[in-house]
């Protein structure tokens, strides 16, 4: 542990704050807040609405209904877009629904929506809604996106987004992001719904002076100050493309194994893919025979829960270890009895990452392991055991 | 990392919030959050009082301001007493207070204020407050306190209590703990001020399934979970004593270094030392000589900034690292060319210790460093380097 008042936390906290700014596309003002993802939802709205401001809130899954549950909790007007589970938000239809009605104050959106692996469009939503409805502030979720794939804050007219450390930042969970535009910081200033701890004012008083209000987590500060530097090293092109190369490796690998994916195939997410369990699949046997290989999936939330599963391939997975990860897939659906032809999965996925890694797939599936993992945006990564 | 909602992280979350009631002196539920000590004095507020509710917030600091600013903030109609910095609350003060304008909903205390090295007496306070207003909820910041000196929240009829890993828990910062009694936890149901990310409502429902509402610290979950598991093998009587040697030790060794201590010698905090800077003493100066040696001391906050400094004993802090920092202070002193004698300060400290673990002073200050280092409960600890 360090002084959190000290000089070398301060050239830490300084460089989180700066380094971050590109992946937000911003190059406004960032705070960091100990707490998780969901708190720094909630600091989104305190910070920028009072009781009584009529929102919008877009919802695409269970993320996209608890941001809509803290507005209304903190006495917000409420009124929700409920959009099916899977499918993301049309722009179109969140244009016709502001020019309904207008008036709102904000609108709230999920940018990944982890729940059901489906990333919204933001930049086209920011649009519609900027035309639609210009004073709008439009507050965005982006805790487990932002990072990953690509995101312009200042150029789509995005007032507030929220990040999380364990997200794309590669760090242990207990720090969330947040970076406001003008208006945002400006709505700050108005805002009447109560509010201390998550204060993002103070906590930009206090980083102008190389600190933070209260005593941060700081190890995982420590974390995010070295997850930023190897996302550096790596270049956000090469993030992105890595992340785009995960995701369609895992649902190449999915579907090669008979699994119908969950989400809308436009709008799957670059960080998580969700997939259907078919019917009499039971989840926790087939879930503990791929966490006995060392693979830990993630079951369905909510109303999904034993419908879905979802694998995850956010922040610092590679393309080898979704290989890895399939191949388990594979092995213990063999195991389990189902007729799958083996390697035709990993073979699948691997021409799918390849085809977004060098720009042409080899459609054979018999490219080796060494063929990703020579790649300079790839670093040797051990498959998950 | 592990999965936060997986068998592991329950049985640790488990083991940990059972683990903590004996410090807290309770048998009834605890939460975590993830957050810092201040947004735990936050959900200790938000959870069981309502806008318009008169609270007295009782301060002897700038942790006690903080509290009841908290409080304003929600919309508490706040009284305070604001007693003399260096200075303890005096119960029969409170009393009277308390008498002569029946109706307070809550009281808010500091245990440890860490801001002046004053250790407020819970039980004596606590004992005052019942008597005069039976159906005041008595709030309590032990964010540094709690686990270094005893504490019988059930005996002592205290309603909350807020304690933070950084603290006496020996982990980096990231979590606050709560704890609430059965009239506490009754009060979370009628509460009206708006909470979310800190109902601790939902944490005690989740702990119960073996999760966090949201996505926990988990590093620094681990860190508690060990710092627990030595806090059990040293027992609580030898955690107190070493806190209480740590303490005396730190007050013998400045005042034998001519510094006059700040906190009134009978509420002096067993957790952190604070002593006036001298007349013409530049702290810039004294405290860049201290540091070059391995010693972090801290300044004073507010407007004691410049006036005080302080130096910490709590956690893992042992005997042997105290008279460390004595050495290094009487180095120092003498290096600017204050008139000490070498040693004097460094074999009062230790007779201090001496006192206090064995029973008996040895009044020489001869002892050597393996008197303390030998006994049970002092781990081998290397002096600051």
């Amino acid at each position: 542990m360090i002084n959190h008042r000290g000089p070398e936390f301060a050239a830490m906290l300084a460089r989180i704050l700066d380094g971050m700014k590109p992946f937000f596309g911003t190059t406004r003002d960032v705070a960091m807040l100990t707490c998780a993802g969901s708190g720094g939802l909630e600091a989104a709205i305190v910070n920028t609405l009072s009781p009584g401001d009529r929102v919008l809130g877009v919802s695409i899954g269970s993320f996209g209904d608890r941001f809509a549950k803290i507005a209304g909790i903190y006495g917000a007007d409420v009124t929700k877009v409920a959009v099916e589970w899977g499918q993301a938000a049309d722009p179109a239809a969140i244009r016709d629904a502001l020019l309904a009605n207008p008036g709102y104050k904000a609108v709230l959106l999920t940018h990944n929506e982890t729940s059901t692996g489906v990333m919204n469009p933001i930049g086209d939503l920011a649009a519609a809604i900027r035309e639609a409805s210009p004073d709008s502030l439009i507050l965005v979720d982006s805790v487990s996106g932002l990072g990953a794939v690509p995101f312009e804050m200042d150029a789509w007219g995005v007032d507030v987004v929220v990040t999380g450390s364990q997200k794309a930042w590669m760090a242990a969970p207990g720090l969330a992001m947040i970076a406001a535009s003008d208006r945002g910081w400006a709505a700050t200033e108005t805002a009447r719904m109560p509010r201390f701890y998550l204060d993002i004012r103070t906590h930009r008083e206090s980083a102008a002076a190389g600190q933070t209000p209260f005593t941060p987590a700081i190890a995982v500060v420590y974390q995010v100050d070295e997850g930023l530097r190897l996302m550096q090293a790596e270049g956000r092109d090469g993030i992105f493309a890595r992340h785009e190369a995960c995701a369609a490796a895992s649902r190449a690998g999915l579907q090669a194994l008979g699994f119908e994916l969950f989400a809308d195939p436009r709008f799957a997410s670059k960080t998580v893919t969700a997939a259907r369990l078919p019917d009499g699949h039971d989840w926790k046997v087939f879930n503990g025979a791929i966490k006995s290989h060392g693979v830990v999936l993630a079951g369905g939330q909510g109303k999904l829960t034993g419908k879905i599963f979802r694998l995850g391939h956010l922040g610092s997975v590679t393309v080898d270890e979704i290989l890895g990860a399939i191949a388990v897939l594979e092995r213990v659906s063999i195991e389990q009895g189902r007729r799958i032809e083996a390697g035709l999965a990993v073979g699948a996925a691997q021409a799918a990452a390849l085809a977004i890694q060098t720009g042409g797939a080899s459609g054979t599936g018999s490219a080796g392991p060494g063929a990703t993992a020579g790649t300079p945006s790839e670093p040797a990564a051990a498959v998950p055991a």
